[in-house]
């Protein structure tokens, strides 16, 4: 099953996606239910009662019709990986345990949906803005001290993300803070699959497009802490709630390809491979059996005061 | 004016103080006004209609009939800052940028309101639970490019927090992550005091106390990084949302007196002064004018599978 979060003629909705391009509405399906895919979760969180109220009905609207929402609108937490492939640890000769991983968070107004225009900064204020395509896992069923072997009970779903990422504003001071969190500067979407569909994160491979170009390509058994490790940490310290995100982190860059040159050197980081995202580009983060994420780059229409 | 966040036979309310313990409820003062804070703030940044329905009107609670809540119970985000006060900097021996602030995100699971026991680990999980009492700003007005001379106009208030800290968990790798954010580990309130009461931040004192002894003791002109700084650098990412929380940094600890031991070491940095905070104790932060966010704490009570 694959759950959209989308607006409609401005309002915002929560749906099955069936065939090709249809959706069947949840408000429509089963009124009774929330119209946000989080507050779902919170009463529904093994999907059964979405699926119950889904089967045998058909579309309501394409998805050429909607606008992609973040998966999750406002998520209670989003965690996010830093160095949690062996070949991104290599490129950047950063240091990072191999027994706890490294973990950051974003909030939610540093978000957009599947199709929408990623906002990069005006290059007055930034110029390194880079794509981070990443595995996005949602929690279900919350719950704290988890096991790694009961960890994808927890799991309604996977999605793709790009972690879109301000290099000058993450490298300003030892915790990334701002750089990570630029408004509309990461994508969350197209929607999400439920594990029955998915299988193991593990079989699946990532893979980033800049403009059509390859520019990472991943296993992502390649992880370094894989999903049920992540979710056995995370659950040390708190109860996991329905429609929190871990976004699993990003591989390593390819090489560039002969005659491309890399960009200018910025702050201490120098990955040969990766490339800035610049208004007029298009960024693709798609997941094999999954689907994918694209989003246009515009520039940041805030004027800037200072 | 002081505003709470709190529960009352199990409903949530948001009030105005009066007197010495009374409470005008909004939902009897101005039933249309939303029953959160962060709600409120986004249709009355300035909280102009708030002051205007509680005018003349007299306490329907008082302060001991309710449960306090985190004064903002579910914020779009919440900052913190690392190393911000001198001679924290130098107690620790860390080195941070006198430019960029050095900032971190907690989510809100890992705060209580006044009052309400705080979660100490189980000391199988972790030892060195760490009291840091702080000055949080919260954001009224939204906006972007705020300029230092106009940030105040931006803040909605201030209260008092107690970033409460899980050393292991903190130092695990190179972003603090789940350490700054264990269930229930930090606290947020009494209450909001608007700026025409509370006047500048600078002119006021910061006081922790464990057990009624006091440990942290700072001028808040001490901040490396000052409110209106930190108002400007986060509004270059992103537009600041109402509710939105600044948490501006734990100041140094005071010496133990004579005859106190210091904690057992644990991890890197070791800071005299500081000691952990343990089942049965109560742990106060005090803002001068402002009043004091007092807490018990608990060990955590869920049994630990692993």
């Amino acid at each position: 099953m694959k759950i959209v979060s989308y607006s409609h003629q401005g309002k915002p909705g929560v749906g099955v996606v069936t065939g090709d391009k249809g959706i069947v509405a949840l408000a429509k399906a089963s009124p009774a239910l929330p119209n946000d895919l989080r507050r779902i979760l919170e009463v529904d969180p093994s999907l059964n009662a979405v699926r119950a109220a889904v089967k045998g009905k058909s579309a309501d609207l394409s998805l050429d019709d909607v606008t992609f929402d973040p998966l999750i609108r406002e998520p209670h937490a989003t965690w996010a990986l830093a160095l949690n492939y062996k070949l991104h640890i290599e490129e950047t000769g950063l240091p990072t345990s191999p027994i706890y991983p490294q973990i950051f968070m974003r909030m939610p107004i540093s978000q957009v949906g599947h199709k929408e225009p990623l906002w990069a900064p005006d290059l007055k204020i930034a110029e390194a803005f880079d794509y981070e395509g990443e595995l996005a896992v949602v929690i279900g069923k919350p719950g704290r001290f988890i096991k790694r072997e009961e960890a994808f009970d927890h799991v309604a779903g996977y999605s793709c993300y790009n972690e879109g990422s301000v290099r000058e504003y993450q490298g300003h001071n030892r915790q990334f803070g701002l750089g990570k969190n630029f408004e509309r500067s990461g994508s969350f979407g197209p929607w999400l699959m439920t594990p029955d569909e998915f299988g193991n994160p593990a079989d699946h491979t990532l893979v980033t497009r800049l403009n059509g170009i390859e520019r990472q390509r991943a296993k992502i058994s390649g992880l370094l802490h894989d999903v049920p490790r992540l979710i056995e940490y995370l659950s040390e310290g708190y109860t996991l709630q329905p429609g929190d995100v871990i976004v699993t982190g990003s591989p390593g860059a390819l090489p560039l390809n002969p005659g491309e040159k890399p960009e200018k050197p910025i702050g201490k980081v120098i990955v040969a491979g990766q490339l800035h995202m610049r208004a007029g580009d298009t960024c693709e983060v798609e997941i094999d059996g999954l689907g994918t994420l694209s989003n246009p780059i515009v520039t940041d229409p805030t004027p800037i005061r200072r």
